[in-house]
């Protein structure tokens, strides 16, 4: 009955009164001027964001279908891909290049740990023949709560002209991304996570390297056709029709997002990481992802033996209104996962720890009440000083 | 920049999503079929809030124009009434007798304390002639969290014909309130608290003895016209133009109030004022109310000697996005209030407490991070069993 919630899971994350009410407006043409004022400023906005100077065009899908542009793009059936993959979202890449035609090569690492850039400058060194043409990489892992080291990937390739094609759907915003300073040829992001509105959009940086890649490419696709993207917004535009309200809630949360200026944000995505993880090591609970490595997005705890997610979720919500995210892939049953990024501020950390006691001691598990909610008020009250 | 807060005010509380929402609709017409419909949906829904078969009128106005439009319509000039005040809503009644008229008769009780039905028995025993017209008193007082025992204060008539005119702007639906049973024949209350709408509407209740009393009042009215506003709703109007967004939200709410069931929602707002008097207590806070006259909707804590409510709410807004109230009156520098009424709920007060917390920590005051938020936690622990 009651739609309030805490809204704690890696996107879709809380979308601001501010954006809901943009997103109120009455509708527009597509293709009147109107239209073309408003991705022109969305795209200036993106860019300072992506800090790049490349184009960056905005899909009407989730970020699943940027993904398949970057594949269908940048890789031609045939072409040798290197998949680097730590976790459920490594496999999706799989799944599309497997789709796609491409010559897939795996490099995996276990879930909950990051990507080693020196595996990837060893593949890539031995690769003479320049035969793999992109490496894939998320940058932040949504299923596993893991930060690769981009920049490290990137600086890994050396002189080797593969493509890197990043996956930073849940990572942009929270995380610090220099799309051109690291060298970063495709970059994925999503509407749904620290851009703080609904899904629907999904947003690709693509440099001019790239674009030379994606000219000669022979994979079929249409809707998800970058260059024709780029190519309608020199005329304010979008080839087919666009998710226009989603853009007009864009606009606003780039608004408040440069307001708040991007230090500020990344500051505040970090200073919940380190709450969250004191809260979870206070109550007893372990970690799936170590501190070095540990996502400023979302977090991921091991299920305490004997349970499964669903009894710690199903109760966060229905009795206090504190949703979070159970595991996906092959950790489906073994972890939760608390997402802290967007519009999330303290408070709904402190309430979501208050909320986790209430229910681990519900199920019989034993937590001192208060100890966990002190944890996170602590590294608050440090960071405050 | 952020829009996002806790809410925790003694009124306007948060407005959910949904009233939100219905307030979006298109205007109509407030002499068409659709406000005709509108209007007497509303009235069957109040009329079950207010546990009355009587009328229900609803003024376009805040909860004080129903103040006035009780002491205008059921107290002529140079009639006498004894005005119960236990606070600074108790002293708006003694004003807006002094300006209509009204021979007043103050029946004044320490701030922070409840009015002695049996004071207002002895009163009225003694008033032979029933010179006392009327009996005007807050059942909930919002400037104090005092609860007066209404159904106690109107028994203590005994055979006196005074009216009992029944302040519950801020108490209705969050403490239980019988309006027939109980004998009630005036019942203000107003949009901006339980009915967890935005500020701009007041309900009235009049039962046939008040109805009597206002035929023959000879006081100047004309917005305020009670029977004006009674003969209009017959025609499914108003008088005059009615905030007609608001009408839509109070349909909306009213909607979610039946479907929550009035005792749910008075176990909730019990459960709140448990939840934060034992917080309060345990960080060892002052509360200015005892427990046995405690409100559901509003609880007032001492401010910590050397400080002023404002060293506390302050930091509360802008650092952690908490809303609490100051304090009315000749308490204002020496309370502060925590609302805890209409769309509130426990994850909230955690959240409240935790940055209690930390705000006390900051002016110096000892605490225990957590101590206050276990004990809040404890009592829903207990609750829920």
């Amino acid at each position: 009955m009651w739609e309030k919630q805490v809204l704690l899971i890696p996107g879709p994350t809380p979308v601001p009164s501010q954006v809901l009410r943009a997103m109120g407006a009455p509708a527009i043409n597509h293709r009147g001027p109107e239209f073309k004022a408003l991705i022109q400023e969305v795209t200036v906005g993106l860019k300072e964001v992506y800090q790049t100077k490349s184009d960056v065009v905005v899909l009407s899908s989730s970020g699943t279908g940027a993904m398949e542009a970057a594949v269908a793009n940048f890789l031609s059936p045939g072409d040798k891909a290197l998949v680097v993959s730590i976790g459920n979202f490594g496999e999706r890449f799989k799944k599309l290049c497997k789709i796609y035609g491409v010559d897939l090569e795996a490099m995996d690492f276990p879930w909950g740990t990051a990507a080693d850039p020196q595996a990837v400058a060893r593949r890539l060194a031995e690769d003479t023949g320049h035969q793999i043409k992109a490496v894939l990489v998320q940058y932040n892992e949504t299923s596993t709560g893991v930060l690769n080291d981009i920049k490290a990937i990137s600086e890994a390739r050396g002189n080797h002209p593969a493509l890197l094609i990043v996956d930073a759907i849940s990572a942009l915003a929270a995380a610090e991304l220099k799309t051109d300073e690291w060298n970063l040829d495709v970059v994925i992001s999503g509407s749904q996570k620290a851009f703080m509105i609904p899904p629907g959009l999904a947003m690709v940086s693509v440099n001019a390297r790239a674009w030379e890649v994606a000219a000669e490419n022979t994979n079929r696709k249409f809707y998800f056709d970058l260059q024709a993207a780029r190519d309608s917004l020199k005329s304010g535009q979008t080839p087919y029709t666009p998710a226009v309200s989603l853009f007009v809630g864009l606009r606003e949360a780039l608004r408040m997002m440069l307001e708040e200026g991007l230090p500020a944000m990344l500051a505040r995505h970090a200073l919940y990481r380190d709450m969250v993880r004191a809260g979870v090591k206070s109550l007893g609970l372990e970690l799936l992802a170590g501190d070095a490595v540990a996502s400023p997005a979302v977090t991921a705890i091991k299920v305490p033996a004997g349970f499964k997610p669903a009894d710690i979720n199903k109760r966060m919500r229905e009795k206090y209104g504190v949703v979070l995210a159970g595991g996906q892939g092959k950790l489906k049953e073994d972890i939760f996962r608390i997402g802290h990024l967007g519009y999330v501020q303290p408070v709904d950390l402190f309430a979501a720890f208050a909320a986790l006691e209430l229910v681990l001691k519900e199920l019989g598990i034993p937590v001192t009440l208060g100890a966990g909610v002190a944890a996170v008020q602590q590294v608050l009250a440090e960071r405050s000083e």
